[in-house]
């Protein structure tokens, strides 16, 4: 039986393990940077070993997965002091689910190549829910083989596992998703608010409209919460404007053009300003529904 | 059976009015500017009686049905010199499935009362595949008991018809729909032109996130022909620019902010001077892939 190490037990990463675990792979050493979080795990579970640093967990294993914060937080569990990257048997799979940038993807598979590892790109989408009901998307970037042999493991956490292309194109695929989707809340919000200034019966046109050319997981599941102005759950603001940071950095680099998203970008920030840093990523409406008429600025 | 006049017979109108008589309103008058456009359909679909002007085809009828430009020319058909509203019979019912705005709509129903006549603005969406499968979605504003009598002819060419609310409410639910399809038309050519810059196989991308919240059916029913950069077919941008204007002319109305819509029609401005009049709304990728990198301008 594989030996899997997990690091990083956050809203995310705590079920996700925990899916693994459940699903056949009991040789599991989690590793996190508040240890408490990590101590409640191993009870919850009443399995796994516990290790003091990504090192220390990454040693014993065939497959480590991490579901970190950021570009830096992954740097740090890799390459970093303590980190896995040295510790590591020739061989071993490092699967990083966090989202990041595809060029630290890259940087990392090269890394590893060097000492004989092999790295995957693995981020996710589905949210909260999907990770606690083990139904997230994972878009992979690297080689296929590695791919392979990882993909039973990523399969107990995710309904969907791809392998898009080499290093970075995971990333890259997540930063294609936030893209539609930013863009697609917002013409959403902007339908809803006009809907609402416009006195009409909501209801009745989303599921008039929601037949046709305007259809959208997020008008099926989200219109009547952004109505109701409910916004405590799901994929938070803060998280949606790092992610939509790196997309905006890597259109830089490749020379996108992404007005819309750089657009909604900017509304985010004045939804955090109004105190929705942990609001939903569908509180765009919100900013809309507190501009007063004469401040309109189109 | 019920007598029908059908007024205009364009892109839309002509397969329109055709599945009327096809499923059984056979005293069908249609009127058509273009006065040959009418003998043609009488002579196409075999049956039919043709009328000089709109005064005339709707002397004869219960119903009277218009599918014509704009705000405009509705008035012309209705209220103007030789416009159905004066030879229409006391109870008859005009039912104008053009795209207007909802000040036009509430104008001629107030002066179809004091007619003693009726008035539903039926605005549809389903493009012009929609209307010759008869699969269109018709969003209604009027009277209850009017909608209930014209219900079954509206039937003949479409799969929904809803009454969302009094006069007006149908081009309202009309706008809101434009509303959400603009934005999310340019969130999708963002996440496409990125994806193609970005080098990713966009199909198994596509495929992987067409899963979850980025979802459309602009994405499932789009994304190959704008990568093919495909736009003959559709519904097109000089229609979506006279339709963007009303949602626009309506919002300074209501108070609505709609700053990516503002935004995505000028975008559609671009477009036409690209040459794109007659292309599909998904041409917005076109724009976005004709800029060089250095023409970013976010």
């Amino acid at each position: 039986m594989a030996q899997v190490a997990w690091i990083g037990l956050g809203v995310m990463g705590y079920p996700m393990a925990g899916h693994v675990l459940k699903n056949g792979f009991h040789n599991l050493t989690v590793y996190n940077r508040t240890q408490e979080k990590a101590q409640r795990w191993v009870f919850e579970f009443d399995a796994g070993a516990l290790a003091l640093n990504p090192a220390e967990a990454a040693s014993r294993a065939d497959f480590i997965f991490s579901c970190v914060g950021n570009d830096e937080d992954v740097r740090s569990v890799t390459t970093g002091p303590q980190g896995a990257f040295h510790t590591m048997r020739p061989g071993a799979i490092f699967i990083d689910t966090t989202t990041t940038s595809a060029t630290l993807a890259r940087e990392l598979s090269k890394a590893a190549a060097e000492k004989g590892l092999h790295f995957i790109d693995a981020p996710v989408s589905g949210g909260q829910a999907g990770a606690q009901n083990g139904t997230l998307t994972v878009m992979c970037g690297g080689e296929e083989t590695s791919f392979q042999k990882a993909k039973p493991i990523i399969k107990t956490f995710a309904r969907e596992v791809v392998r898009i292309g080499p290093s970075g194109d995971g990333q890259l695929t997540k930063m294609v998703n936030q893209i539609c989707v930013a863009g697609l809340i917002q013409a959403l919000a902007e339908g809803l608010h006009f809907a609402k200034r416009a006195e009409l019966d909501v209801e009745a046109v989303m599921k008039t409209i929601s037949k046709g050319a305007a259809q959208s997981w997020q008008m099926e599941n989200r219109w009547w919460s952004m109505m109701d102005n409910e916004f405590d759950f799901g994929f938070a603001v803060d998280l949606m404007r790092k992610d939509m940071a790196i997309c905006l950095e890597e259109s830089r680099r490749n020379g996108a053009n992404l007005p819309v998203t750089a657009l909604v970008d900017r509304f985010y920030g004045e939804v955090q300003s109004m105190g929705g840093n942990r609001w939903d990523t569908s509180s765009l409406i919100a900013r809309l529904n507190a501009l007063k008429s004469d401040e309109v600025l189109e």
